[in-house]
């Protein structure tokens, strides 16, 4: 995201907790900054994107974060999937410096990044969003502004919510038909074409039948997500007993040493309650 | 199906336990009958399409059923959804009147049947189905030869099982979405690009923002199917979950008055969770 930005013509200063991590846009001429306060200090547009809630709130709010940093008219975007609950409380941080906020998670993986055809999410003001518009195109294809601050975190729960549906779906599809002697590839063209046509059967199920587990979305991540939107369903009170259900199959899923693999893993869950291999 | 195997310029005997069922087709050429034992003895090939598995064992095997019309080369072909086992055990019947038996479950709902775009899954020898080909053509797209008898309705209950979970995820997602505060549509439109995309986001979910819950495919047939589906699964002693879970959903909708709706009042049972309207 960071090599789009400076392919778009964007002068850039960087930081990563592990320097290493920076060296390929450095070499592209971003200049380092030993601190997420010091990126603040030396730029207009700040953009964020980590793993958790917690290193959300270390690079905001922790010492020589980037919100001693901020002062009137910079624009702060945190494209991480986290809770809305922190980016909105962040906003209100920034407000009373006069620094503005969005909240713009993303989907579409590691390739979408490299290629610039990320789904951007976004919650901010008319005006922050116009601001922001030229960076997000040069990194994404799919840009909708959703709403106020913490609406973009939402947006993104739903989507991930609508996946822990077609994960669940298509991994149930793959045992049953294997167990049922099922020829696997015919049986997923041709379910493919009709009602239970999703991007997770015409993606994902591929990986499954060559036996490929790599990331793509890597399962501690998802269950992070899933974590964020059930909590988040919690406070609204809305029982949501299908993503709950989701969530502890890939639990087992990490108990089962699998968690930095990627989410169509999920059959090797049903899997393990059948006690034997299917796949 | 019946009128487009018509079009296509077959000659046809039918019949319907519900008689003005088939005026449509009589008016059209058909040849009304009143047992099915008579359709088997007047037809070189017999298709049957009904609602439940007790459906198809009377129209088979009750008095003046198709298999006492069965004879040494008939060709029958059940269309009907239901358990791979009782499709196996009427071809074990049939052969042993030298007839022989297909099963090809169908997905498109009356849409598909209308246009001839159904998708068919077919179970059979290799010599029925190049047999039975040209009738399919006439009502069907997306025609595969899965394998044996049996396989047809396997390869159904696995397309079956995927969009449980599709509904369940993009339920789900729509009821939080809401609760959340969030512009639906721009929401639906907005996942439906990326990883969470799939037919029945592009589909139902926009039935649902209308407040449209008339069929499509009723929940009625879809509770048959996933039970069909789970006692499948069963006999294999493969646990399915998400499956399960699904289905206890589609039940509160039937205990709610609402199983000739579209499946696509999953959503109303989340807001019976909740205890209030949401969408």
């Amino acid at each position: 995201m960071s090599s789009r930005l400076i392919d778009a013509g964007y002068s850039l200063s960087v930081y990563n907790r592990t320097k290493s991590k920076g060296e390929a846009v450095v070499a592209k001429g971003a200049i380092w900054c030993d601190t997420p306060r010091q990126v603040a200090e030396s730029s207009d547009i700040i953009f964020t994107i980590v793993g958790y809630p917690k290193d959300v709130e270390e690079v905001y709010l922790g010492k020589d974060g980037l919100i001693e940093g901020a002062s009137s008219g910079k624009i702060f975007c945190d494209m991480t999937t986290t809770k809305p609950s922190l980016d909105i409380m962040i906003a209100s941080r920034l407000a009373e410096k006069g620094a503005h906020m969005a909240d713009a998670p993303v989907s579409g993986g590691d390739t979408g990044a490299r290629n610039g055809t990320l789904s951007i999410m976004v919650g901010c003001s008319d005006e922050v969003f116009q601001a922001l518009l030229p960076c997000f195109e040069a990194m994404g294809k799919n840009i909708t502004h959703m709403g106020p601050v913490g609406s973009g975190q939402h947006t993104k729960m739903a989507n991930q919510i609508v996946i822990a549906g077609t994960m669940c779906g298509v991994s149930e599809a793959l045992v049953y038909g294997a167990q049922a002697g099922l020829d696997l590839e015919k049986m997923v063209a041709t379910i493919s074409k009709g009602a239970a046509g999703c991007w997770t059967l015409d993606n994902l199920a591929p990986r499954v039948l060559k036996g490929n587990y790599e990331p793509g979305f890597m399962v501690e991540h998802f269950i992070k997500d899933m974590g964020i939107a059930l909590e988040e369903a919690e406070k609204m009170e809305l029982p949501l007993p299908s993503l709950a259900l989701t969530r502890q199959l890939y639990l087992a899923i990490k108990a089962q040493g699998m968690g930095r693999k990627g989410t169509q893993v999920l059959v090797k869950a049903l899997e393990s309650l059948k006690g034997k291999e299917i796949l």
